[in-house]
């Protein structure tokens, strides 16, 4: 690369979970720099979150639509090249797309957008606009997880007969779960559903993703368990495949006790992986006439391939950072080729794993509330 | 005990995986002796079985109905307490009924009939005689499970809203599985389901144990993988249970590459369990405002009541045929208080629960052959 | 088998911990009945054990010599075949010499005696006699055990270089810890030794046993933590093996918290191994050049010779009973050999690894006393 | 913080391992800038890794002497303010000095030197100048080690009796062992143990951290397995400390399979720790009247001093960069106070830890060459 890739921000002002993540993985491989934001809607806490990142002032705006024609008035040397939107869903689609009209590219939080229907006008844009566009399913960005990939689309598991995602979190177990809570509780922000939008999504597309196979049927049942929260906190889906292969999404944000419990299991006809987000160096391998055998990452047995979204040796743990510094540091060279007008052939989720999330929560909602069983997945 | 209880058995001839079970958690307390049996249609195999047990020849039993009758007229110093059936289930009702028409106590494999209708009828006379029935739902006796079911019905978990079953197993993955698998995936022998009736039957059981909940609805979907298998191998069901609590049953025997996982999870409203039965002696206990806690067999925080249900130290590790054992010591202090006409209150799972399996299972089917989402469970 | 092995025992009365462990163990194929015993120096105590035992009165003793003596009266047909010795290590000597001069078998628990001179003694007795002697390392009956012995002495993991056994139990960590505790801290009964005799000779037998090594020096350093007791409850071992490999024993009774932590790894120059008691079903095996695999009991990898030693698939999970079962009917099944002169290879440990457990124990005692570091362990 | 803390590095050029490591934990938390480096001896490399961090090149040097001249040079505001030095061991001490003697702080890789002599005459300029001195002790620095100290230091634990670390990695069980492999088996560049200066020195310190008790003795038993190598490349040294607590350190670098395994147990008179580094966000708790628990990083359960070295929710991994990042970060807030003349109070390991470690190193080294058991360590 010439030179680092300048990223700005919209969210992420003090006291935001997610923010702090997004700047360290951007940090991490010291190929990106945060050089200016619009961190929150109260000025304080946005020139607060300014000065601990040592922006200038003259970097830290009101407000996006402030920050995207600042940004685009200054020298090519200077500006932006994309931009992180870290805010409440609700806002996802016209951030986007106003970044997408005065040409920066996009990284954006997951679920993409609020509705189904925002989601696919927004990919429309970035296609029409030739600008890249990332969304940040991190968990597809561990390396035992395109490990877990490259055995299933490879056939070391034969065809593939059923896939099982758990999502467990307590975070949500009790009425008063604090701020991060309010807004994805309350549909004003969220969109039409919580726990399914939260966790739902990362199950679904960590499913698709492994398996190379495409839910086509749901079956959901969801539940509130809090009272008087206006979303679901837990939710249950069957899945049928494209392939014909069956599934489950177990979704709960109510399971006291669980920390970010997320598992995957898929078995085929002549073995299967189980993966979980809490121990995600490790890629268990079964099969009826082998010992059980634990792939580690960068160990032997990881394909070489992978060694790319590796930094340290085995046995030296990587985490949930390094995850998400695999999806910046992809969309980063992926920008640099774009500017250089080179071939580059990224890893990262993008517009079209967007449409298929929303596509999902809106179907499950679907399901939730009809009474058949099956509720088909549209294309998309 | 004055003295030792007398067991017959039918089934458990050689190469019969279970009946060696039988007889092993029979023997491990010293509490029963096996004194006669009918182990094979094939008197060869049964002689064989006979001679492995140095059992006189005269207490070697061309078939049940000539064991019944034989031991019926023996000395009541010699003859047989009660019967382990031990066949295939299309058989266990007919074998179940005469022995209690001839006065002998039963233990019986589950599922416990072959329909539920014949579940109801062998309640029903289980009822009328006042004999003692017993039904092996093993994983039940586990002393961790036992503790799970105190936490649960304790209230120290709150309010139970979610309980998920995960029972996989490889063993059916490919078209030829061996012996013991023909007759369970043959709708003659087996019944109306293979997977749902093996296995699903034993998560269902758990369910209800550790809670005291019960299923009321059911959602299923039921798969056959391997091309040629007459009856399902794999099955997916929600559930609703009668407190308002969800749940999910995963159960599948084409689980390339699993041994014997069996699983369970609950999650109330301030405190979650799980426990594994490849790990049996190891209870976790979850919450959002603690420590995870391990609790173990036989160590500080489990609860004293249960140190009957133990036989070792912690750290000495008690497995399956503990807990089988569990069930058979159980059922012969049972047999005995009922010989001195003294008062028992019994563990083991019974007739009760023998009828509520046999209608999950054709619950399940039913729900799993109709487009509703939800089939009622009627209560039994 | 003509007919089952009859078993005396002398010790293992009630409370006593091992006793019922042998007893269960004995029971649980089958093959052995308990005829007899002398249970405990008290009487009463004896008589309840023998009831307990459904035992009739004639066949409970007052003490060894009194059974050995009228056992050796009855018939053939019924006298016991073998005596198992239950009792504090200090007897073990005088009960084996007189049960051998009866014409008895003996199986012992560990250590094997007092003292060296006196095993070296009871070992010479054994050869006159020429009847069958076994000594109770369970450890090593477990079949995950016996499939490292495989691994090492079949050269799969190259030269052995080190070996590294840790044994922590909490039991002794405060002063009174029940009366199990009080003989095996008192010299009187227990020997030279207290943690190195109760479990760091468990540790030796089985760093000996896997590799097929002999240790040939040991630097001890033994501590006494609990305040008036008179013997060691932690030791802490350097050793040298006739090969040149090196290791470690860490031996330590006064863990608070740990169960029964039993813990061996062995490094080769390809490859290592690590097996843990109170996972005894798994066998880890790990290369530089290959992925971690977990060798299972019953599963794929597991060497078919092993299969005589196990009872359930996988996944259903076998623990210590099962072990010292193993040791138990290896035991009965050479016996029957001996009394039909049929050739049978046992795979139980006999004299000699009792010879050199006592061995271990007088070496590790006299290196803890003197300032060199290296103190030779006699060939034995 | 003012403005950003400014680095130069010394070593670390491309291929090495810990460089990187070096620069990505400084970047993580966005407080610190690598400014300048003289990253290799051959300019070539320099170069291309100053390319990679996009540095100017006017701030690559050819060599340290260089840099510390030039950068010394510089205005205030634009000169480095410390430096880190990554290169093999003989060169630390010289390294070291001279960048104190221009003023520069120094973080250092360990072991501090490459004799104790060294050492302490580093630690005596270091205090002379009045510099900040950082030790890279990085295991130190995972919140959950720092929660073991808590609990051992707070006595919640009751009296320290044993301490127990294993330290085992395979990368050198073959003679050919890559690179990074040659200087560290090369007495002219490693010192005077290669085994014992790499992961004995890290056990040692953890040992004594975790606790607050200090080595004074020790027993060593070096191998060098590996034919040709002139270090050690295995080491088992059993330890006492100043309290009366006894320990061992089992050191391997040719334990074949094993990627990275550091453990260190701790038994205390009314508990026990477990720790694993590759685990690092559990710490096990044992005792003998309680359930084992299982604290967490951001748990319930741990401390909440603790927080300021966390970064994201329980369940989202932290690893390794994290508790290297622990320590910059750490270091850079000493340097801002030492700017700002304000206190602070600094966790990371110091020159203390330094001059202890190269004592470890020389005392384990004259014990494994005498014959007498114990070798004392002065206190240093």
């Amino acid at each position: 690369m010439q030179r680092k890739i300048r990223m700005g921000m919209v969210g992420g002002g003090p006291g935001a979970f997610i923010g702090g993540v997004h700047r360290a993985a951007a940090r991490l491989d010291g190929l990106i720099d945060v050089v200016c934001g619009a961190f929150s809607q109260d000025p304080a806490k946005s020139k607060a979150m300014a000065g601990e990142l040592f922006l200038p002032e003259s970097r830290c705006y009101a407000n996006y639509e402030e920050m995207f024609k600042a940004e685009k008035a200054l020298p090519a040397g200077e500006r932006m090249d994309f931009v992180t939107i870290a805010t409440p869903n609700v806002s996802h689609f016209a951030i986007a797309m106003q970044a997408l009209d005065n040409g920066f590219h996009v990284l954006c939080e997951k679920p993409m957008t609020y509705t189904l229907d925002e989601a696919l006008k927004l990919r429309q844009r970035v296609r029409e606009t030739g600008l890249l566009f990332c969304l940040m399913h991190n968990y597809s960005a561990y390396p035992m997880v395109r490990q877990a990939r490259l055995f299933c689309t490879g056939g070391e598991l034969g065809t593939i007969r059923k896939i099982v995602a758990q999502y467990d979190l307590g975070w949500l177990a009790a009425p008063n779960a604090g701020k991060q809570a309010l807004w994805r509780c309350d549909p004003r922000y969220s969109g039409a559903c919580a726990c399914i939008g939260d966790i739902g999504t990362h199950a679904a597309h960590l499913a698709e993703y492994i398996t190379g196979l495409e839910i086509t049927h749901v079956c959901a049942d969801l539940a509130t368990f809090v009272e008087g929260r206006k979303l679901d906190d837990d939710g249950s889906v069957l899945l049928r495949f494209n392939s014909g292969a069956r599934g489950i999404i177990e979704a709960c944000e109510v399971a006291s006790g669980e920390e970010n419990q997320f598992k995957i299991r898929v078995y085929g006809e002549t073995g299967s992986i189980e993966w979980s987000q809490m121990e995600p160096e490790n890629l268990i391998r079964r099969a009826n006439d082998e010992p059980m055998r634990i792939y580690r990452r960068s160990w032997a047995g990881m394909d070489p391939s992978l060694n790319v979204w590796c930094r340290l040796p085995a046995g030296h743990p990587e985490g949930f950072i390094e995850g998400f510094a695999n999806i910046y540091t992809d969309f980063a060279r992926a920008i640099d080729a774009h500017r250089a007008g080179k071939d580059y052939t990224p890893s990262y989720p993008n517009e079209d794993d967007g449409v298929r999330g929303m596509a999902f929560i809106e179907t499950v909602l679907k399901s939730h509330q009809n009474d058949q069983k099956w509720t088909p997945m549209a294309p998309c």
